[in-house]
């Protein structure tokens, strides 16, 4: 439930001196704040981040905003300005407690449309909630069953055809929704998505990290996947920590054969995967735990 | 833009008798209406139908709310109820000048999000909208100009996996919007998709008829996209002239060895397709104001 909400008045990339404050208003979230025609409502026509704060720290706020700016770029939307955005972030982060874990949206919305389809809109339309986030500790710590689902791309459709915004974090999630709904149906808690040629890709709001001995790896970028903040994060980590990290094209079964794989993401942070299409996979708890520390830090 | 707006209160589909009207809302649509939180705007998580009105007529309405009920199961959302949703297009089309064209949009989302992804939702959220049509008067007359897009899914992925929504008009059209934008930077005015296995499918928002003799074809609705009520219709009334109609795999080829072509939906009508990937396509004047005038009627 949305406790926290502001509505942005997005400024252009290159505004130079804006008084940013006066172009974040907080809004009560409960109240109606959108037009029945905003393209977000209408189309998914939008791009969006969501980013984990942990007692009052928001993690990766940089990283988050570039992702945030290249969704923007491939949906042909005006280039986010950063320093409003970092500032809507921070107004956000001051607004929840300093204390638990809270998960804050960045939503911007190509706009109201003016006119037919494909008409010109009004400009973008973008506001920022705040949440108190899901309990997660039964995910970390137990882990989570996993299925795998066809989604329907194969690991080329990225680079041949930009338009289907396979590297965008866009408000077009339904499909997204749809494979969480079906993991559930087949008894798991999630999903993993798949390729047409049977590549590894990435959870429906996660993405994936494998151990083979003491490496980690992750699906490549390119395959038509969203790069993870925290994959990066957890990277960085692993490497500080001696274990050689790589991006590699990762067949479907490289899954169930790992010596551990997990689910990273900014609000959930890691969790282990107990079981992938029914088949259990070693959960290391200590190396779990100690990987939680560091992205909660 | 948007000039009439009615939010409407979800009947469950085995209400039995409930004021209907009790239910339907005018609000002025320059006014804030959804919350940010609404899962339209926030994941694309709905279904919607938009109905093309001519002169005081809306057309084909129990078509449209058929499709949405389909669509509305396909997302696992609560059935619409039927009285409802026919008495809210009744109401927009009663608010609408009796002249000229007019698009009315329903439009269901999943609701208000509960908690963390995957939570329960509120229970949908609806609305209803009235717009004056943009200017179809040329694209019917003097044509369209058409590129074609790989749509990134194999003619078998719809069947395969549910999941990805092929059959359902869901809210989550970033891809659609995104294409039609790609076509125009290509020159053209419009797109049609093509499967990665080299077959016909759709346009983002319109049918596909073909000509080739006295027979007329349009893809296989099965094959991944959503079966057109104006393309039902067009077959009606080709059927009645004395034309056979049929349902096929079209080979992407076919379409350049048309002997005409047409986009067909219900806000549009139809539109001959002028060009295909910059080669000219013989244009049916006659043939298609005649089917505009039917459509029209």
């Amino acid at each position: 439930m949305t406790r926290f909400a502001f509505l942005i008045d997005p400024a252009p990339a290159d505004a130079g001196a804006v008084d940013l404050d006066a172009t974040i208003a907080r809004i009560d979230p409960d109240q109606p704040a959108l037009s029945v025609g905003d393209m977000s409502a209408n189309r998914g026509d939008g791009v969006f981040e969501s980013i984990g704060v942990f007692d009052g720290r928001a993690k990766q706020v940089g990283p988050h905003l570039d992702r945030l700016a290249n969704s923007a770029r491939l949906l042909d939307m005006p280039e986010p300005n950063r320093a409003q955005w970092r500032r809507a972030v921070e107004t956000a982060v001051a607004a929840v407690p300093d204390e638990g874990e809270w998960t804050i949206k960045l939503l911007i919305s190509r706009g109201v449309q003016i006119g037919a389809v494909g008409a010109p809109s009004s400009g973008p339309t973008a506001w920022v909630t705040a949440s108190r986030s899901a309990d997660y500790t039964a995910q970390r710590t137990d882990g989570i069953r996993v299925v795998s689902l066809d989604r329907g791309y194969d690991s080329n459709a990225a680079q041949r055809s930009p338009w289907l915004l396979l590297g965008a974090k866009t408000l077009s999630y339904a499909v997204n929704m749809a494979a969480a709904r079906e993991a559930r149906r087949r008894g798991a808690d999630e999903a993993v998505f798949t390729t047409t040629d049977g590549y590894l890709l990435e959870a429906p709001t996660a993405n994936l990290i494998l151990r083979r001995g003491d490496q980690f790896v992750t699906p490549e970028p390119t395959a038509g996947l969203l790069h993870g903040t925290t994959q990066l994060e957890a990277f960085d980590w692993l490497e500080d920590s001696g274990y050689p990290t790589g991006y590699e094209h990762l067949p479907a079964a490289a899954l169930a054969d790992a010596d551990a794989a997990w689910f990273v993401s900014s609000i959930r942070l890691a969790a282990p995967i107990s079981s992938i299409d029914g088949r259990a996979l070693p959960v290391d708890h200590a190396l779990t735990a100690a990987l939680n520390d560091y992205l909660r830090s």
